[in-house]
């Protein structure tokens, strides 16, 4: 029965496209027209309306709280077992796919209403989550609701993060109608799973349908300002030369060789990049005076990523000297690495196994809002393959058949965290 | 009697400037509010204005062409002598500087001052030339007239060129009052000799006040699209990369190694530059997928200069091969290095040992309109020294002693020439 939840994906990802076009195949993409609906905007609202709307058909109690979560509720017979919660976002990034959060959210509804279907009555309740600003394409930062649920950042400082038009987030939900008036807290939460789009290419290139996964992956973000001497390019020699591209070319190299090193030697899942490079003045004929960069180092294990951040500050000290610039670092806050749960992980891999189908265990490179979940329940994700490895892009793809073995482990996984003992 | 031209450069250089300001010394220079005055706007039309008023008083007679280039002409005593021009432009940069284009023009207006002062009487005539369109930051290519007046580009075509708000050149001439009805030759003129800043750090490093151009460096630009694969950077493993930025980052370092060495071997006056280097998508957590460069190359020795491109060129397809990208080369049309003058670059420096000033021969790295009058008529350069080597930017500055001493310079030579027998 992945109709239903094809239906609700497509019908989806037809919102926030500009024009808006029903995707039903990969070979309906349009590398040009992708999804967007940042947190506020109509496309969001509009995704939100058809989630509430599939929730109650479900027979769901529906809520919204104070930051625009929404919750879909399902008693259970044992009212005094803590709640198995599952879901993701709705918002997406500027031009990005229609499953990257979306699956999260109709594939548990669709777990739901399978269960719905079978009759199968739940123990502990059963909560399906709608996660406010996941993506940071309309208020920063990441993960906001989640990182307000983590305790990470107040309510109220949430609620006056501000888009690019200056509107607050509390604003724009009003707009959109899903101001809540509550707080929800997750002290009656025992269990989360986020079901998600891997958008990485591990398990395409394996041929694997289902990931379970284990950690995910820790974010350190050093910020460059390079300064060097800004000149005309004809009539400067040489060697009077303190060109600001030049050096940061240097850093690029570094940081990727670095990298490489390390996976190389740990056989670690260590990555590091620069994504983003802004020379100026930017003319041909220019000697850059200034370039501003941002890289972006990842590992799950904490000591990995704290040990290449070193080796690339110290490096940059080096290139600071040899080309005679002023490189001025920004280090801004860190995600930590997050270990998932064992429990929710063999509980994901003992359900797949139940159904016939071989999940492999991996990490996470991208963040989600489980990585904030897992501080204060206990959390794990179920992947599905993303083709190509691409994602936050038009060409973001998942084939049905993948989605269909993922919502059934997703499914089975909810009906037996659903009657687990302990907690 | 530097008071007048000083008081014709703090006047006109506080055209374009907003809010306009008059500067009169290096430290009232502002790094965010420099000169701005492309072709036929309207701080191009006041500084025009201003112009043809000083040329008018000196006794010049004023034309306009049908490119709207500014003809000040002074008949001589020997009518069947070829004409001495002088001259340069009155456009700018973006946020340039004061000096660059306008020391050259009225610096050559002060010269046929200092002479109706003396009662000095010139054989052949004088003409003072001002070029549309030198710099190019309204109308492509740079030196847009004098490449007419080389026979480079055909006057239809010039005055069919769009700037940025979609007007022709044609239009934007007859809205400032600049478009002239018939077409300037360069038949009757013999020499042509074009005062300007050094836009360099040489002059100033030597403690030199005048130099004199021997040859106008040439410019070949190599363009480059460098594709890859773009990616997640959090979810793609190191191995599976094909990081445009990466292979970019090897292109830039490999530029400048290898003009370096091109200079340490032959003591050639070779650079090599990377100035302009945009990233697609541009996010610090997104592999680059695209990057899209600008190289410049320069020499004044026409072999070294295509043998730098060949080397680059060489070296860019194995970084192709190395990192798994497709880059697309384009090789837009080539400045060949202009060889200027001997006879006029003779001249200049006898005249100016004849008042008592020693100049030095150089290069110039930076493009002129002279390099296209060298193509029809005897041509050289005079140059004083940039404070620092900074032109094309707000702190573009030149000591007022400096310019004394080039426009003595320039005034004897004008005179030198006026009288030369042959031709």
């Amino acid at each position: 029965m992945v109709n239903r939840l094809k239906e609700d994906l497509i019908a989806t990802g037809s919102l926030g496209r500009d024009p808006p076009k029903r995707v039903e195949r990969y070979d309906q993409l349009d590398p040009q027209n992708g999804v967007t609906r940042p947190a506020g905007t109509e496309a969001n609202q509009k995704t939100r309306d058809y989630a509430v709307e599939r929730m109650k058909e479900a027979g769901l109690s529906v809520s919204i709280d104070t930051l625009g979560n929404i919750s879909g509720r399902k008693e259970g017979s044992q009212a005094n077992k803590g709640t198995v919660m599952s879901g993701s976002h709705l918002d997406s990034v500027i031009n990005g796919g229609m499953f990257d959060g979306a699956l999260g959210v109709f594939g548990a509804i669709e777990a739901v209403r399978r269960m719905n279907d079978e009759g199968f009555e739940n123990e502990r309740p059963l909560e399906i989550a709608v996660f406010t600003g996941e993506e940071g394409s309309a208020f920063s930062p990441t993960l906001l609701a989640s990182s307000v649920l983590a305790g990470k950042i107040s309510v109220h400082d949430a609620l006056n993060r501000k888009n690019a038009a200056g509107q607050t987030l509390g604003e724009v939900l009003q707009n959109i109608g899903y101001k809540g008036s509550f707080e929800r807290s997750l002290d009656d939460v025992e269990y989360f799973v986020e079901m998600h789009v891997e958008q990485g290419p591990i398990l395409g290139k394996e041929g694997i349908s289902v990931g379970v996964v284990e950690s995910i992956t820790g974010i350190t973000w050093i910020m460059l300002t390079i300064l060097g001497q800004e000149n005309h390019a004809g009539t400067t020699p040489m060697g009077m030369r303190k060109d600001a591209l030049v050096a940061a070319s240097d850093i690029v190299s570094l940081v990727n060789k670095q990298a490489r090193e390390m996976v190389e030697k740990l056989g670690s899942a260590t990555v590091g990049t620069v994504g983003k490079l802004n020379v100026f003045p930017n003319g041909t004929n220019i000697v850059p005076g200034r370039v501003e960069m941002g890289i972006d180092i990842r590992d799950v294990v904490p000591e990995n990523m704290v040990s290449l951040k070193n080796e690339i500050l110290e490096a940059i000290k080096d290139v600071e000297k040899r080309h005679e610039v002023d490189i001025r670092v920004e280090l801004p806050e860190v995600h930590v690495p997050a270990k998932l749960s064992d429990e929710v992980v063999n509980t994901i891999d003992s359900s797949a196994r139940q159904i016939g189908i071989t999940p492999r265990r991996m990490n996470s490179g991208a963040g989600h809002d489980a990585q904030n979940m897992s501080k204060i329940v206990k959390t794990s994700m179920i992947f599905v393959p993303s083709v190509n490895g691409i994602s936050h892009a038009p060409m973001e793809w998942t084939n049905w058949e993948d989605i269909e073995k993922g919502v059934q482990v997703l499914t089975q996984t909810l009906k037996n965290l659903s009657r687990m003992a302990k907690g």
